[in-house]
Parts: structure tokens; C-alpha cells; sequence
């Protein structure tokens, strides 16, 4: 897999990453622990701040190790890396396999947080916990991207959106409307 | 545009349309007055009840009206309708504007809600407000989905997902790796 050199983003343009609704692999860290889990249940929430919300199961250990910490760092795979998603998919941190090392995956250290970004990944995004009120009802965490990180290119990265029943769509042709929008929508 | 005659699905199956990431047009309805809305900012949130949450701004007129009916329909709308979401997107409720009638849209009456079905969209999805604790703070509204409409075919509808700056991305190939995942993950 090819490492990606990133570079700092506007936080307040990440919906053009997240939004299209990408799987995205989530890394967290604590005490002595790090962790990668698939995640695909997010959407934004606001540009200023940058906030966005995710779903996790609270039977992941992730759930836990990002409980402690709340933080983590979203990190956005390409369709070359759906083997790498599918084998992270189905490794439990039970089994105390570290998955950096298990699928090749290089760490690399964040500015704001604990848990590590992903060299292989197009895209990192730093986030701190914003809201926890759902989390214990609903398992719905509320963030704010405090860094953004991203590889200049592809500009349009082909990304792998989960369809269910072991089934991903990947990103395809693109459509501007751009001259159609009124200015204040876009 | 063609009309989609839909058949009743199983409402644990709505991810297969949802967690793709689609852009949806969110149908409302309250006294005399009903409405339609582009949106992106959505996520699947269980299976069973089927749950999802999405962000609608408080700006919007259809905010209005879905906080007063405590219900909605979110239609899948595909990538032959690109110019009539951008339309809808453009246009003001407070204009006085029918968006049935402008964009030359189909209601169809619900089995569980008062919003209407849109028959031009592949699938459509009756909702009741489960949760909305985080509406006024965040203007999170979390739903159950009651009711499930979907077109037999197209199998994998040619969605729209939107990047921002008036550019889409349209749904594309897919990799299945069904055989590669623990049953469990699937």
C-alpha cells in the first residue's frame, strides 16, 4: 500500500471527504493500548467548528479505549486498501493482535491526540469528544475536528462506501452543478 | 423523470440504500403545508429498531415542520434527478413555492406518516422522531424508520453523494467481498 505525505486542511472543508458517506478506519489510544476499527455510521454536524457524529457499538473495544481517551483520529482509506478494511473488519482487539503490524499499517503521530493518524490513509482527522449525552443510550458520539490532515492528491480520492452483505460501492464519476447553485448553498 | 412503483422491504435491510451516503430529499408535512429538502448530513444508527439520525438546520422551513409533526419521509433520489435536487436545493419554502408542482414531482400517500412519498425516487422511507435531545443544541433528530418502500430494480441505484461546491459524486462499481467477512461482521 502506498503511504500518503498529507498536508494541513481547512477544518471547514472536510464535508468534501466525509460527507460523500466513505467507510473510514478510526484509530484510538490508551494507556498502553492503541486500536483500528472499520466504522461507517457518521455524518457531519456543522463547518464552524467542524463537527461531525458517529455510531460505535459499545461492544468494539474501541468504544472503550475511546471513552477513556475521547479522542480519536478519522482516517479515510481508498478502494486499493478494501482487503486491509475488510481484514480490520474482522479482527477482534481480543486477541491481542496489534493491527498496525498485523496489516501493514504505518502510525504515525498526531499533533492533538493521543491515537495515532495512518500513513496509508489519503486523510486523517483529529477529533475531541464534543457531546457524550447519547453515547450511553444511543452509542452516538459528537466530535470536533481540532486537525486536519491531507494528501494533496488524488483530489478525488476513490473511496469505498459499505453497502452491507459483504458489498462496497466505490466512489465514482463526478458531476459539478457548481453554476447552478445558489452562492449561499453550495 | 420515471416513476418508481415500490414494493414493502424489510426494514433491517435500509442500510443497503443509507449507509452508501446518498444525498436524500426529505419530505415534510404539518396543518396545510408540506415541504421538501435536500440532505446530506445523515447515519444509520441500529438495525433493529431501524434507526438513524440526521442534521437539518433550524433555518429551514421544513425544521419547522418536522419538529411540529414529529415525523418525515426520506426519499433516494438517483442520478438522472441531479438537476431537480440542485432545483429543490435553490428553492425557498418561504417563496411560497409547491415543490411538488415546480419540479414536477409525484406525492404518494404514506402508510404511516402524513408526509407524502416522492414516486420518482427508487426507495423511501416512513420516520418517526425517536429522539430529540440534541435538536435544539445541535440539530441532531434521531429517527425510526416505520416504514420501508424500495424499487425492485435498479438492485444498486446510481446515487448521489455530495462532496460540496456544488460537485457530486455519483455512486459507482462494486467489490464484494461477502465471502472474505466473518458472518457476524456481514
Amino acid at each position: 500500500m502506498k503511504k500518503h505525505r498529507k498536508s494541513d486542511f481547512p477544518l471547514d472543508g472536510i464535508r468534501r471527504y466525509l460527507e460523500p458517506g466513505p467507510v473510514v478506519l478510526v484509530t484510538s489510544s490508551w494507556e498502553n493500548e492503541r486500536n483500528i476499527m472499520v466504522m461507517g455510521w457518521h455524518m457531519m454536524l456543522d463547518f464552524v467548528p467542524a463537527r461531525l457524529a458517529c455510531y460505535i457499538w459499545s461492544g468494539n473495544r474501541s468504544h472503550c479505549l475511546i471513552r477513556n481517551s475521547r479522542e480519536c483520529v478519522i482516517n479515510l482509506p481508498t478502494a486499493d486498501m478494501v482487503d486491509t478494511v475488510v481484514g480490520i473488519g474482522n479482527t477482534s482487539a481480543a486477541d491481542g493482535v496489534d493491527k498496525f503490524e498485523r496489516f501493514g499499517l504505518t502510525p504515525r503521530k498526531a499533533t492533538h491526540v493521543g491515537a495515532p493518524l495512518i500513513d496509508e490513509c489519503v486523510a486523517s482527522f483529529e477529533c475531541k469528544l464534543a457531546d457524550d449525552s447519547l453515547v450511553e443510550r444511543l452509542g452516538l458520539f459528537v466530535w470536533e475536528v481540532v486537525k486536519a490532515h491531507v494528501a494533496p492528491t488524488p483530489k478525488r480520492p476513490r473511496t469505498l462506501h459499505y453497502r452491507g452483505d459483504g458489498e462496497f460501492m466505490v466512489a465514482g464519476p463526478h458531476i459539478s452543478r457548481k453554476r447552478w447553485f445558489l452562492q449561499q448553498n453550495l
